[in-house]
């Protein structure tokens, strides 16, 4: 890219890898989206494969847009991405095993600069770009979906660790010798509880403990029942499904107050879809976490929610990689 | 200071204020302690009184070391101190009430500039600059005195948060619903069992608990026995001493765990006088932490000891405070 070209004239490419799709678009620097695509991720068995695919799709949003000379940079968010090494390692979810020197090979395949990290670190830097963080030096978001994710922002920046692996804090026990999480074998971590997964599961726990105990989720087969047919009995008024988000929240709160004696952020943001849940989680969330609190961290701590778009926040974090990207 | 005299020529002063003595000494640019001297903290009611008798008490090595031009800063550590506003706030241990500018305080007096931190913060800070993290960009230090102290530093800072107030590890809960901790009435924080007070709060408890089980510890009255007491018993293979021993450290393993999963640092670095148990306490602590973190964070953690002498540690840590000054 030539340098000469003003930044309002440049586009950052933001690929977000999921173990499914591969979404990508084309970003200027106010986070305003101008071209979307995607392709199948678990298509291709090969890396190569892959990357040739993606740059067929993506190839023509780059000549209708002035070219190669306007795109600054390709930002990477994927699953165990490591920002240091701009590899993808060991993920369960993508069919590529082992250590996949992803950045290197998107970067020398389109001709540009590339930088990858993982998709919570990633949403933390979109929120700091375009989104609810803006201008905050210390934050911690949360990512509530199907898991928990986490990026840590301190200082101003984002938290690495000696390794890249910073900021799990889905996995970080909560209730030691508590639920088991199947995916890690560990007991009692906070993804096990506060995730959509965790809320499915509370809720048949609970279902079973009282059978005597009317309620809406009856109506439902096991199978069907997920956080969203429990935020929705809930939202009924069903006892059982709000004691499920009051159970969650109150866990969810208890990591939270730990989170903040660590870094003491100025605010933590949430994302996903159990974010939705709004109130019915917050209430308690809140409640919890200051109850555990030290007096000095006590009604000081903003819990707030994403700004960016669900369907494009991926993207745009993936995206804002590239603006703080140091010019070759 | 004239900025023309070399840095190997400065001095550093470091003040440690404690609830009993306050601490200080000239140290140069390599961590080398040319004074020592101490003053009584709790006998001045008032700050100026206080801050008064300090001057006096350390104006002489100023003089001897070569005048006011030589000292570079004075860096102070001190309870509940505060980075960003160089105050003490509610400091339960000190006699000052409220919020004391005492940065600003000392500043004036001694006419060169000055910077305080809390003695945790202050111990990583020194651990950096002279001891076992030079070098170091990512680390957690964790002070096991009689309470537990923490501070973290990384991408090569401390972390501070948005209030200065990051880093109270202590006080984090690892056991849900656990030991009260009579401080802050919290339940469960790691402090109620991972300090000294809670060694030998352990160690009666399992006096009780198991009251036919012989013990070296029974040739002690109650109020006799401590973390010292402890180990004592437990270096002569005492049964009951030993499993105070790994219950604490699997406590202490658990919550270690969740710091990785969190900052992912290259090392955490133990001080304090609980740290001296060594194997005693670090077999389990490896062992349990090891256990609970994710594959990605196994295997890679170091676990060492402070470098830094304990009686001049906190001197250190305080001094250290002004290398990082930026000159007025």
């Amino acid at each position: 890219m030539s340098v000469s070209i003003p930044i309002s004239q440049q586009f950052a490419i933001g690929i977000d890898i999921g173990g499914t799709n591969t979404k990508f678009g084309l970003v200027n620097h106010r986070g305003d989206i101008s071209y979307h695509g995607a392709i199948l991720t678990h298509k291709h068995e090969r890396i190569e494969e892959f990357i040739d695919d993606l740059y067929e799709a993506i190839i023509p949003a780059i000549n209708d847009s002035g070219g190669i000379e306007v795109i600054r940079g390709i930002g990477i968010g994927a699953p165990n991405g490591n920002i240091y090494k701009g590899t993808i390692e060991y993920a369960p979810n993508l069919k590529w095993k082992g250590i996949i020197p992803l950045a290197d090979l998107i970067g020398k395949k389109f001709g540009v600069s590339a930088k990858l990290t993982n998709d919570a670190n990633a949403a933390a830097v979109g929120e700091m770009t375009y989104g609810a963080a803006i201008g905050m030096k210390d934050f911690i978001m949360i990512t509530l979906g199907t898991g928990v994710g986490s990026g840590i922002v301190a200082n101003g920046e984002l938290i690495y660790g000696h390794d890249g692996f910073a900021g799990e804090l889905g996995h970080t026990i909560t209730i030691p010798g508590g639920r088991l999480h199947p995916g890690t074998g560990e007991h009692g971590s906070l993804e096990a509880y506060a995730s959509a997964t965790g809320v499915a599961r509370t809720a048949l726990e609970f279902l079973d403990r009282q059978p005597y105990e009317e309620s809406l989720m009856r109506n439902y087969a096991r199978e069907e029942i997920d956080a969203r047919v429990v935020y929705e009995c809930a939202m009924e008024g069903d006892k059982l499904a709000l004691e499920v988000y009051d159970f969650t929240g109150k866990i969810l709160g208890l990591a939270l107050a730990n989170f903040v004696m660590f870094s003491s952020p100025e605010a933590i943001i949430f994302f996903g879809g159990m974010a939705k849940a709004g109130d019915l989680l917050m209430v308690p969330v809140r409640e919890t976490m200051e109850k555990h609190l030290l007096p000095i961290f006590r009604n000081k701590v903003k819990l707030i929610f994403s700004e960016l778009k669900e369907a494009d926040a991926a993207i745009l974090g993936a995206s804002a990689l590239v603006w703080e990207m140091k010019q070759a």
